[in-house]
């Protein structure tokens, strides 16, 4: 027996070696065994990784299926020909999309030869290669001239990078099948001019901490990887030592072109706008568009370069990252519209199915990444996909149960953050999202301390998100609109305070690129009160800003409310307005208004010309009720007022002269002629209408009065009392956020003591 | 064997004669064997039916789990112990609501009773009762004055009749577990004055053709027909012979309470609203509404006097009706929302539960309607419920496909009537209705030749529906808001055309209730050409109004489009407004327009003061194309304009108050000044947009021109150009709609010729 297994090795050795100098006299099919790990491809897919994935192939239903959707794709294209245009249109137009498709068909061919030993894929990206090695010396920059670096075969550097990001793969998987004589000639006349087009020639653009820059590094950094061509991973790695560029010099969208701290090149793209928890201080939005740079390369840099231990970088910060990003989802998977971010855009994305296969492969296996893996029902086609199918073909998947968190922002993580309370009771939830965050680069918004509001997944308090329909040509080619900046952008738009009808710090990027708000509290020890709680003493000059959001899940109610207290400290007096973006249809309100015969706008700059004023009332008693049916449940916000206050019922739409804003309604609290007041209010999900039964449930507010008891410097103290008769109190300590400091106070006679920041106790 | 078998059918027959005299002297348990038919229950359940469930129970899925659900309901309430407050609230107040559910606890508990054999079911319901007969014969009529009909224990006799209906059936069910004086006290004490107080003491309620009446006979006919009382029988099917009612008094809601041929009783009820096609002339919401005690009393008569042949009455009109009612729902099974029709409300209502069952039981037990079942997920406690779920158990349903169908209106099927178009493609539907009926009575809106369109169960353009928010307290205690007059049954809240500012027969009852439009041309039999063309006289004096509607599906395109062309022939000359009512974002148009600083309303009254103005416009070119983006699909109108009209984009909302309605925004082509003229569209859907892809596919109409050719008396032609070359050509014959003229036509120096009221063919 021993003899026999012998022999059965020594055959399979034999056969292996036999293999392996096939592969090198002809067309590099990657074989079933160890080979030398130099050998192509060794970027993305390796020569082992592939032997693996071939050894299961029609066994893990999700790797299965997801392999024969992009080989119909593929095989579709390849039936229409290789087209390569010379470049001319902008996005949306012919020219650009056809590279699209070129560059995202081509490194699916690749995939595609590895997996199948089809030779009709290495033939169809060697000789669309050719076409574009052909083409590309003769090119100029493109003709369209609306970006500060434009491309070549692009309109703009960001988009040849996506192309070189891609193409960098397929050529990784052909490499070997290639004849040396044509690879040396690809990388002469194609890749090498390429990548030092994106990052010598076009320092402006490579040479920065930006998401477009981090495609720029990883674009030369692939294509070096797969070229063996160190000096431009260290580029890629590092930056350009020297780039001139004029430290005042501003991008497309009005950014500082020039990092604070000079820094560039992907390392420096990993540190600074990364917080250490992960978050990327642009928002959900642009970081999923940069996940995939960041986490492809990673994936490169392990396989070729595994010393660099590119994913414990930074604590670990890319792992991070991927689950930051899990975490700023709503019910549905669809990320908080923060800052310029399009509404409706989820981790059904494909660059996040490319992060969270890699993310699950190089980190713990999380099992509840599995999860995430089932509802996207695709993987990536390589190692970390076949693990995560696996996972799923083995049941090994446990619910991802998003959790309140914070997730601090700035490189240090002492930028202020983000706050996120949840609320789960089986398929019931509530998420509530409060910024205290940095500017958020040249796609922030002037929203310190705004918060939004879900349930469900449906918005309740809705953050406007951008104004933008990407990739819709007839708005504005696609682009940005003028109202993201008239409007999305400016403070009044959002769910916070706007003094003296002026956006934060005057909405100017100059000035808010430098300041961040302050975490003051966040706990979320207690599930059923749950606080976070910032200040903001920047926006305005000697003005302070503080905003406590508490969640509270009281026993005798079916769902939590939020208690949302804004504390507004300042040196003079002001108008103070505080907006909340509701949807759907007024039912009641406890206040009369009086509507106008005609509309006008709220104001006349600074958003508020986007405002229709519907009605404005005031209130004869201290507190106002507002209920609204949005989506079949009834809403309502119970406000503390003064009997000055102004009660305005907005809707944005005015001075719209292309209808590019959504008509949504506002409910705003104005302040007239003040100066140190508080805002305190509840919000809650109370009822249901059931238009099949017609018959409302609990259409009714639970609140029967608000009180602010006490306010002062050191203490603001909410009463809230229901219907049920039940009182409940909050007392926020504004001076003092410490958890042990001991606190007592008289409030109507009666004495009390707590330790630690806030205290919410039950007064009847 | 042949005496053993003969042996055994003795015993059996004795011990069914055991059975039966146990049930005598005790409390009457139904027995498992043929029983008396005359003993109680026999109204909708029967001690035969009876039977037959109890020997499935636990056998039939559907059936189980409903008997389960309802058992839960039932044990709840009778745990929370007998309520049997002394009348005094309103809809939505506690007095009422307590009242609506004991007549529903207790028609379950009946069930119960029957078929679980749990006497707490029946002493239950007797001591209920005995609380209501010793208060009813001290009730006067009840204190809300509101009503032209009050009730007794509710504050309209309306609801005292859904009562009774109701009850009658628990009453059924202990009839004979009860001893002889306890009935004998009931119907004495509590049910035939009950009887009496519907009819005979309010005649102007009991003695009408409404919806509200039908509620009334069939109390009547109900309890009739448990006491054996045949007086009231026959009270309820053929009404009261002597009323004395003023032929000139209304109800509530402004309609007649006489009926134009002095009809009354549930035979009338059936005869007069109900058309040869099973339509009801208020429409599909107030059917839905009495369909319950049409569908019930019919099961009662059929089980009781099925010598009637009640479900062969007029041609089987109640077995229509069912079929039209499902006919007249979206794809997601919600009602059109035609004349006064909440949003909503769906073939998922109880009511209908119980429709489709009885139909299925009494009718041709159609597979298809087991598939409106399954989706109900629910069946009626009887022997039709019983037969629905062992259809669905055994797998009997076949698909219920919405078929392109005229219904047709009045009793005789002579006043008009409904076009529905449809096209289904697997999973894709899209759904044209067309309205050319009658008045409606007194829930009618007033818009003659208005449609509506949906797709996938979407609203494309939308119809308003009414304004009422139905059981919301808040709103006017959920009753008909003031804007339903002022706004949602005028002519301009409805996709048709306005003349002069004015509504339909001027907005008024008297005038609108006299008249109907003609159908001019429906024919569906080319499934890629379907067509609806009707006519409308009387709307405006020496004005006819003459809309066509065309649904055309070519191959080159992914989905049907609308051809849509109103021919207005008048003697003077007029204003002519044509709204679409679409929903979502604007896009694009191909015309200039100026958006207003301030808002105004678009005029001063006949729901014209409701709409605000957000921009108008004028065309430099023959055609405007208007294309929005709603719920992830683009559509686009196509419109055939003269320079001088007015293109306005409106809002509602403008002199709302109490923001009673919703702000959905409407594209208006206004003609002034004008005579004859044609307003000529084509409505698309023919985009999607991919917010996770950011892919916009299809986002531009695929209509490049439309032209009106030619147009008079005789006829109208309309040329669509498309953007791949192909035009195409549709001839209205005006004057002829008989299907066998042959016609023929020059245009532009060619000769066509063709057959019937139309020809839609290829031009290019």
């Amino acid at each position: 027996m021993k003899s026999t297994i012998f022999l059965k090795l020594q055959l399979l050795v034999l056969i292996a070696c036999i293999c392996f100098s096939c592969k090198e006299e002809t067309t590099g099919m990657s074989s079933n065994v160890e080979t030398d790990s130099q050998a192509h491809p060794n970027l993305i897919l390796t020569q082992k990784s592939v032997s693996e994935i071939k050894s299961q192939l029609g066994t893990v239903p999700l790797f299965d299926s997801t392999l024969e959707k992009v080989k119909r794709e593929v095989d579709t294209q390849i039936e229409k020909g290789i087209k390569v245009p010379i470049p001319k249109d902008m996005a949306g137009g012919y020219t650009h999309t056809q590279h699209k498709i070129n560059y995202a068909v081509m490194q699916k061919a690749g995939v595609l030869f590895q997996l199948l030993n089809e030779e009709k894929y290495a033939v169809y990206i060697r000789d669309m290669l050719m076409k574009y090695s052909e083409m590309y010396p003769l090119l100029p920059r493109h003709p369209q001239e609306r970006s500060y670096a434009r491309g070549k075969i692009f309109w703009q550097c960001l988009n040849d990078s996506n192309w070189l990001v891609y193409t960098s793969q397929a050529y990784d998987c052909i490499y070997d099948w290639l004849p040396k004589e044509e690879t040396e000639h690809l990388n002469k006349a194609l890749f090498r001019p390429f990548a030092d087009f994106l990052s010598i020639e076009t320092p402006q653009y490579f040479n920065r901490v930006h998401n477009h820059s981090t495609w720029g590094n990883v674009a030369v950094g692939m294509i070096g990887l797969v070229m063996n061509d160190d000096e431009l991973v260290d580029r890629a790695l590092y930056g350009l030592k020297q780039d001139n560029i004029d430290p005042n010099s501003k991008d497309n969208d009005g950014g500082f072109i020039k990092d604070k701290d000079g820094k560039a090149g992907f390392l420096a793209n990993l540190d600074s706008p990364f917080s250490p928890d992960g978050y990327y201080t642009e928002g959900p939005y642009y970081q999923r568009y940069a996940m995939y740079p960041f986490m492809i390369f990673a994936e490169a840099l392990q396989n070729k370069k595994p010393e660099l231990k590119i994913f414990e970088y930074k604590d670990g910060v890319l792992l991070k990252a991927v689950d930051a990003l899990l975490n700023l989802t709503d019910a549905n998977g669809d990320f908080f519209p923060l800052n310029d971010g399009q509404k409706g855009m989820s981790y059904y994305t494909s660059s996040l199915v490319s992060a969270v296969d890699i993310a699950y492969y190089y980190g713990d296996k999380k099992p509840e990444l599995l999860s995430v893996v089932k509802k996207q029902n695709l993987v990536q086609l390589d190692a970390t996909g076949l693990a995560v199918a696996l996972g799923v073909k083995n049941k090994q998947e446990k619910p991802f149960i998003k959790k309140s968190m914070e997730l601090r922002d700035g490189s240090n993580g002492d930028e202020g953050g983000l706050g996120i309370l949840r609320f789960n009771n089986n398929e019931e939830t509530m998420a509530l999202l409060m910024k205290y965050s940095a500017q958020g680069l040249s796609h922030g918004h002037y929203d310190k301390l705004s918060f939004s509001l879900y349930e469900n997944g449906e918005e309740i308090i809705q953050d406007y998100g951008l104004s933008r329909f990407v990739n819709v040509e007839q708005k504005n080619g696609g682009g940005y609109l003028k109202e993201n900046k008239t409007w999305a952008k400016q403070t009044i738009a959002h769910n916070t305070i706007t003094v003296n009808e002026t956006s934060h710090f005057k909405g100017r990027f100059e000035i808010g690129n430098k300041h961040h708000s302050e975490k003051y509290i966040f706990d979320v020890s207690n599930p059923k009160v749950q606080i976070v709680s910032a200040k903001e003493t920047n926006a305005y000059p000697d003005t302070e800003l503080h905003r406590t959001l508490v969640m509270v899940k009281e026993d005798f109610l079916n769902k939590p409310f939020i208690i949302d207290i804004n504390k507004v400290t300042s040196n003079s007096k002001n108008k103070y307005d505080l907006p909340y973006y509701y949807f759907g249809q007024l039912i009641s309100t406890s206040f009369n208004y009086i509507t106008p015969k005609s509309l006008s706008p709220l104001g006349e700059k600074n958003g508020y010309q986007h405002l229709w004023v519907e009605s404005k009332g005031v209130s004869e008693l201290d507190n106002i009720q507002f209920t609204w049916l949005s989506n079949k449940k009834f809403y309502s916000i119970t406000s503390v007022v003064d009997k000055k206050d102004e009660i305005i019922m907005g809707r944005i739409g005015a001075n719209d002269p292309n209808f590019n804003l959504r008509k949504d309604p506002a409910l705003i609290i104005r302040k007239n002629n003040s100066q140190n007041v508080v805002f305190a209010s509840v919000i809650e999900s109370h009822g249901t209408y059931n238009p099949v039964k017609e018959s409302a449930n609990n259409a009714y507010s639970a609140i029967s009065k608000i009180e602010t008891v006490l306010d002062n410097d050191i203490y603001t103290v909410i009463k809230i009392e229901f219907k049920n008769e039940v009182s409940k109190t909050l007392i926020i300590c504004n001076k003092d956020n410490s958890v042990d400091t001991k606190h007592q106070l008289k409030i109507k006679d009666k004495n009390y003591q707590w330790m630690g920041s806030y205290y919410y106790y039950k007064t009847k």
